[in-house]
């Protein structure tokens, strides 16, 4: 039986037709507009998709993820500033157009209990999306956990520098200001580099200023995951988003760093998300999935929930 | 029907003959030694409180609360530095000598469970103990989280002042630190205040370098808050321990810190707790209920759930 995914970006739509066994088949994607264009191209992504599914197995339900803040349980994206969103009912105009049933949630939340689907089974995971921002998933006893208000996991505006520099959101010192894509950008102009490398060549630049506020990145960034870990205790932490590309280049000295400052504990494991930057999409999938009464994945709910954790005696 | 309640603290045995409404009627204390002798007086004192319960209303269940990393479900602690304990099965010393069953769970988890129940239903909270030194009892989708190696909550060690003052755990720039019973008293010696003030009334001591240190500790804990909020997106932040008996005169400046330092949401509620200082033996009580399978305090399990969430669809 296959589904829809969507996963709404800062800058791409991407959407898949996906089959019984999650893997992504079909694929369309398209530059993402604002506002009531958004839903409007959505929409006809996610038709053309179904247009072209076999006709034996013919799309049942849809999962869209986006960042912002979402209301799962509603289907209603709460605000989403960079999409000029507020209180839309995003779910329902899909549903009405698509004419299937539609599962809505937050694109890092639901990319984190997909990698909590991923691996092994992990009760108290932290999966770190390294995009333009910086936006993390908490699993904590085995679900996925959207706060009081959806806002949870906003480990970039963590300040791990005070009167550090100044954060697009208007804080200073958050880590999002000093390692994103947005944030290392913005440092290296500041630097006078004003031809700024290439993102994906940066630990390698042969100007060492450059190096050095990468390196600098690194470091903010192992200090937001020491305190994660003093709150959290996680078994993992799991690093996905465009940046993670960087992959061993990254994570040898990001565990240098997370293992150098804690003092008395060992650190969680550190590893690379099981599927990279495509983790919102995947959840997008077991999203839709679980529109679905009948599958085995129902389980993952509204709010991510991946897996229950044992019931206590 | 009664229970007995026990708080095994750094420096003291409290406990506790509790009845029904979870009313402590009769008490009993000692100073706490180390390693077999807490053992011994932890047992004379529950005896002792046993043997003076109304014949009519004898105790049935007993629940434990430590410092230390402690295994509910296996009613062990692992380690506890300052009581000389490593994986010591303590809910099977005491039961074996006081003939009743025992639940074990870690002093500031169970506090956070007793806190949430004394409280509104809030499935997002943090409870922060301030005492000799800082942690807290984390709550997400309405349970007590222990983390995967029973070591969330270490609120006092998340670093919010990178390369700052020493920490008694071997890191630089601890909250514990710069806002604990300990940290104040050793950063006031090392600021050549020789006679330490009463902590009570350092706020208002009339020496400002010893009211700058305060203030400071201050702003330290509304850094670590803030970032908790940024993680966690508590609905609610209570604040125990001995230290929080410094009441408006420490909510009031921590307020104002925390909202001054959040550009783009609202700050948590920020409240005393409802147990004041004894929130954990308010847990160890309802651990106690908790072994006897017939009251309606069943759900409160070991590791500290007070309340499951509501099934997802």
């Amino acid at each position: 039986m296959s589904v829809l995914a969507l996963d709404i970006g800062g800058t791409t739509l991407k959407a898949a037709l996906v089959d019984a066994e999650v893997r992504s088949d079909l694929r369309s994607s398209a530059p993402t507009r604002r506002g009531d264009d958004v839903v409007a191209d959505a929409a006809a992504l996610l038709a053309g998709l179904r247009d072209q599914a076999p006709a034996s197995d013919p799309p049942q339900a849809v999962g869209v993820v986006t960042a912002g803040t979402v209301d799962g349980d509603a289907g209603t994206v709460r605000h989403a500033a960079n999409l000029g969103w507020r209180d839309l009912p995003l779910a329902a105009l899909l549903a009405e157009r698509l004419g299937l049933p539609v599962g809505l949630d937050h694109d890092v939340r639901v990319g984190a209990a997909a990698e909590l689907q991923a691996g092994e089974a992990q009760g108290d995971m932290l999966f770190v999306a390294l995009g333009t921002g910086v936006g993390a998933g908490v699993i904590t006893g085995g679900r996925a956990q959207a706060g009081a208000a959806g806002a949870a996991g906003e480990l970039g505006h963590m300040i791990v520098r005070p009167g550090g520099p100044l954060c697009a959101c208007g804080q200073r010192g958050c880590l999002e200001a000093l390692f994103s894509a947005e944030g290392l950008r913005r440092r290296l102009a500041e630097a006078g580099r004003a031809e700024v490398p290439d993102l994906a060549v940066l630990p390698h630049h042969p100007d060492p200023v450059s190096v050095a506020i990468w390196r600098d990145g690194v470091q903010a960034l192992a200090l937001a995951l020491h305190n994660a870990t003093m709150l959290l205790d996680p078994a993992r932490i799991v690093l996905g988003g465009g940046l993670s590309g960087w992959g061993e280049t990254l994570l040898r000295p990001l565990r240098a760093d997370l293992a150098a400052g804690l003092a008395w504990r060992s650190p969680p494991e550190l590893a690379l998300a099981h599927h990279g930057p495509e983790a919102g999409l995947h959840g997008a999938a077991l999203l839709a999935r679980n529109q679905l009464a009948d599958t085995p994945l129902a389980d993952v709910a509204h709010g991510g929930t991946a897996r229950r954790p044992a019931a206590k005696p």
